[in-house]
Order: structure tokens, then sequence, then C-alpha cells
């Protein structure tokens, strides 16, 4: 039977190129998108990279291909397992779906309809529990024990992260001299693959991540050097509610070099800039590294940023503005 | 003085390369983006090329910058005219800006304050008039009376068509074998500049014209041979309240397949569908011919099928779904 949380040990160089190579034939190389007005905005030359444009609309897909494809046969037949209502779901659905083995997706039973059907469109297989941590948990090893699936965890998994890991490996590969990468950090698993990936490829661009106000864990963990929680976050980006783990934590103190917040307006301007001069949609938590621009958090004027555009998969009946 | 409509000739496979020469340092090569799940819905394969990038968003700016770049010094140190509170307005403003001659865009003065502003942005001078045709073509004339400005109609210009022209003439370079193309249907210009440029370069590729059915002017022009316009045109699609000019008309008839027409509830679909499955923002007149496919009107079962997304410029507050 595999353990949670197996998989704890920072990915090395070499994991993040076999990541790249396995999810190669079923991961979008996501396009890297600039837009002149954006830059006169902010006197930067930005590079969005695209992860909206990523298969199941995030790009948590990459770290669900890299895990489940990573699984020797023995394992594999075993099926997979995780607790997730969101991006992660449907990506471990999906990646199991292509390799052909059993996928079992915990969610709370308050999860909404929408995500429910994705999950299911992709032949995930759902178990419902109480909305709460316990539950979640709870639940979770119960279809380890039945069934000796392999838990893949949202992000505190190194196979996780050397994933995620390659979004950045792409656009360092394409956009050279980047003085900058910015990322939104929820659980920290694009975060902490985007700083090994530059650590490793192009020690000399800066990693910022940056992360809504209202669930400032990481910036309170960052600051004080242990990991702390948020209590009752709140915030439009649904996508960066939940806390660093230690795995993503420890990365994120050796390789990351500042994590900013950004105010829940920022947020939705930024949202709306991207709407309205890309012509993309974006979710919520994917505009929160614009936002570090334009609250002036962050100085973009005469530096090459790379902003990574964590997904689209946003609820088009709720958006954050409204008839003028 | 130049007179309205002077250019008022179809345009050849000549003007149309010239055009595609004229526009290339100003305008991008827009992307051609396809969509599994939109394909698995047709039966079809889907080639969407994507004029909401274009500079301004839209595909508007080809033709402006086709007719402005291709005025004699003489003519251009005159500038340039036209009435638009759409698309255009901004296109020709822009276009103007930057060969650096002065552009003055007749606008009703019920229009939209984005609107006033965008063409101001671009540095087009704007003169307001009541909003009527009579009003706009009578201020029209008089700004060319008093300065000598170079007409640019909207769409009723061999100029304005073959600058149009360049947008279908990428997609059959870049996407072999299509056997169909799909435009939206407005004025015509775009369709026109279409059907031309399949008939040149790629005969075998039928064009079809995708009208709402509350403004179906070119549907019924078409069926009956008469130049017919609209009364009281309402549709969501706003871009395409124009009723087709006599030049446009004769070419639509001459080398356009079919038009046919699409109802609201199909548009808003296929807007939706667009966002949620492509992830990216379009206008509702940049919807029209997907709503063909969705409707029924027309089968892409087993065909290579180009759609021209016309435009992305849209008012984010006013999109056309609400909370569930």
């Amino acid at each position: 039977m595999s353990k949670p949380h197996s998989n704890d040990t920072s990915p090395s160089r070499v994991d993040i190129e076999r990541a790249a190579r396995t999810i190669e034939p079923f991961a979008h190389r996501t396009p890297v998108l600039t837009c002149r007005s954006l830059d006169e905005m902010t006197g930067g030359k930005l590079f969005f990279k695209c992860e909206n444009f990523q298969k199941v609309g995030a790009f948590k897909f990459r770290g669900a291909v890299n895990s489940v494809f990573s699984l020797p046969l023995s394992a594999a037949a075993r099926g997979v397992v995780t607790h997730s209502s969101g991006n992660h779901a449907q990506a471990v659905a999906l990646a199991a779906r292509l390799r052909g083995i059993p996928a079992t997706i915990v969610m709370p039973e308050t999860a909404p309809r929408v995500k429910i059907d994705a999950v299911r469109g992709y032949g995930g297989r759902i178990v419902f529990c109480a909305p709460t941590q316990a539950a979640r948990e709870e639940n979770t090893s119960q279809v380890i024990a039945e069934s000796g699936a392999e838990f893949i965890h949202p992000y505190n998994d190194s196979r996780v992260i050397a994933g995620q890991a390659t979004c950045a490996r792409e656009i360092l590969g394409e956009v050279p001299n980047l003085d900058l990468i910015l990322t939104p950090v929820g659980g920290g698993g694009l975060t902490s693959g985007t700083a090994l990936a530059a650590h490793y490829l192009s020690p000399r661009t800066r990693v910022i991540a940056a992360e809504p106000e209202g669930a400032d864990d990481a910036r309170r963990s960052f600051v004080s050097g242990r990991l702390l929680s948020s209590e009752n976050p709140k915030t439009i980006a649904d996508g960066l509610l939940t806390s660093l783990g230690e795995l993503t934590f420890a990365i994120i103190r050796g390789y990351v070099h500042d994590v900013l917040t950004v105010s829940e307006a920022a947020i939705v301007s930024a949202l709306r800039h991207v709407y309205e001069r890309m012509k993309i949609v974006i979710e919520p938590s994917a505009a929160v590294p614009f936002g570090l621009l334009l609250e002036n958090k962050l100085s973009a004027e005469g530096r090459r940023v790379g902003i990574i555009l964590s997904g689209g998969n946003v609820d088009l009946t709720r958006l954050p503005w409204r008839s003028s």
C-alpha cells in the first residue's frame, strides 16, 4: 500500500527533465503571449505563459500527468486517488483516463455541480465526504486501504512539483534573459516547481510568488520562517485558498526570492485588464501576479517579466464586475 | 477632393497580394486555434482565425491600414475621414496615426463613452452628429469639403475589402484543404474579402456567410437577387446591424456559396462555448458563424472548417448570461 506524501523530496534537475519528457505526449506546450498595451502600462516587457489554454484549463494537468505516468505498472494497476474539488481533481481524472487506470476523487458534498460533472466527464469516480479536512483525509485513507490506490497530493508531492516545473522550463527555454518570473501561490506546487526550474535553468531569474492578502499564509510563513496556515482565508482567487505544505514550504524558503500580497481590488482590476486587453479568459487566481504590478508592489520598469497565467476555469456568470 | 465610394471595383488577386504586403509591417498575423472539445461537439475539424487578437481588437484594422497606406502622398497629407461608432472608427484612427496623418471620425452623439475614448486614445478627431444616416453623411461630406480628406467607407470600398481579404489569405495559406470558411456578415467587407480570397487561392473552399436572424438583409438580398436593407435590425451581434453595400453585395452574389441565419439563442450559446472551451474573449458578432454549427444550420461532420472570429471588443459588464 502506498502512503500519502511518500514523494517528499525536492525534485532534482533530472526529475524535471524527465517530467518534461513524460508529459510531452499529453500536455499542450502552451503559448507565451505578449501585449503592447500592458507593457506600456507597466513599463516592462511582459511574457504571459498561458496555462489557461492547458488541458483541463489549468497547469495542474502537468503535475497530474507526471504523477500518473511515472507510476510503475503494478502500482498503476491499482489506480490513483486524490482529494480536491478544483482543477487538480479534473487533472487527475483525465490523466488516469489517458493511462487507462481508475481514479477516485474525494470531494466535499458541497462541491459545485459543474466541478462534479467535469470529473465524471473525465471518467473519475467520486467519493463524497463532509466538507472538513478530517473527513477528506479519512475518506482518502479508506480508499487507499480498500484499493491500494496511489495517493496524488495536489501539491505536496515531488512528482507533482516536477510536473508543474515544466511550465517554467518551457517559458525559460522560449524567452531568454527573464529578470523575473511571477507565479500565484496557493499550496505552492506551481511556485516551488517554478523556483526549482529557474534555479536549475536560469539562476539569474528571480522568482516572486504573488498571494491574495486574504489568504496570506505563504507570505507569513516566508517571513517568519515557520510553516503557518491560513485561518478562514477569503479571496476571489479561489484556487489559492490552500496553505503551503511542508515540502513546498521548504522549496519556497530555499529558492523563491520573495512572496508579496495583492489586494482584492488589484486582483479584480488585473483580471479585467487581461480580459479587455489580451482578449483571453483566465480565472481570478491567475490574475494575482499581474495584480502585483498594477498595485506597484513590484516594478516591471525596464525588466523582462514572465507571468504564469495559471488557469482559465471560471464561472462566467459570476465575473466580478457589474453593468455600468 | 475625393468622392465617397470612389473605390468601387472588386479587388483583383493582385490587389489582395498588395494589401498583404502593405499591412504586414503593422497588423498581427493572428493565430489559428483549434479546440478538441468543439471538434468533438460538431464532428468536424475546426480552425478558428483569431481576429480578436488583431490590433484594435478586430479584423477592421486590416482594411483601414490598407486604405490609409495605399493613399498617394498628396492625398494622405489631407487626412482621412470615416463615419462609424464601432471597430472601424478605432481602426482608421490608429492606421492614420501610424502613417502620421490626421483622421476625422464622424460619430453619433449617442456613441458610448468607451468608444469615444478609444478613438481619442488613438489620436482621432471626432465630429459628433445626430444619430441618423442623413446627419452622418452630411457631416462626412462637410469634413471632406473643408479638408479634402479621403473618405474610407467601413466596407463598401475596394481597398477596405482587399485588406479584409488578407485574413482569409492567411488561414488558407496556413491550413490546407479547407472545405468551408464561415464568416459573419454585416456590411459585407469581411465576407466579400473572404470570398474573393477563397476564389483566387482555394477555389474548392466554400464560403458561407452567417447572419443574425434579427438583421437578415444579406440573406434576403442573396435569395432575392436585389439589394435589400434591414429595417430596425435587432441583435446582440451589434457589429452586424449594418446592411450590405452595392459593391459588397455584388461580390457576395458572385462568390459566396450561401448566406444562412442564426437565432439569438444560438449566438449566445456559441459565444459561451468559445469563452468556456477556448478560453478566449470574443464579441457577440464573432460568435455568429459557430452558431450556425450549434444550430445545425450547417454540418461540420467530417469537414475541415475555417471560422473567422472577427473581433473581441465586448462590454464585459454586459455579457449575455446571468448568475445561476
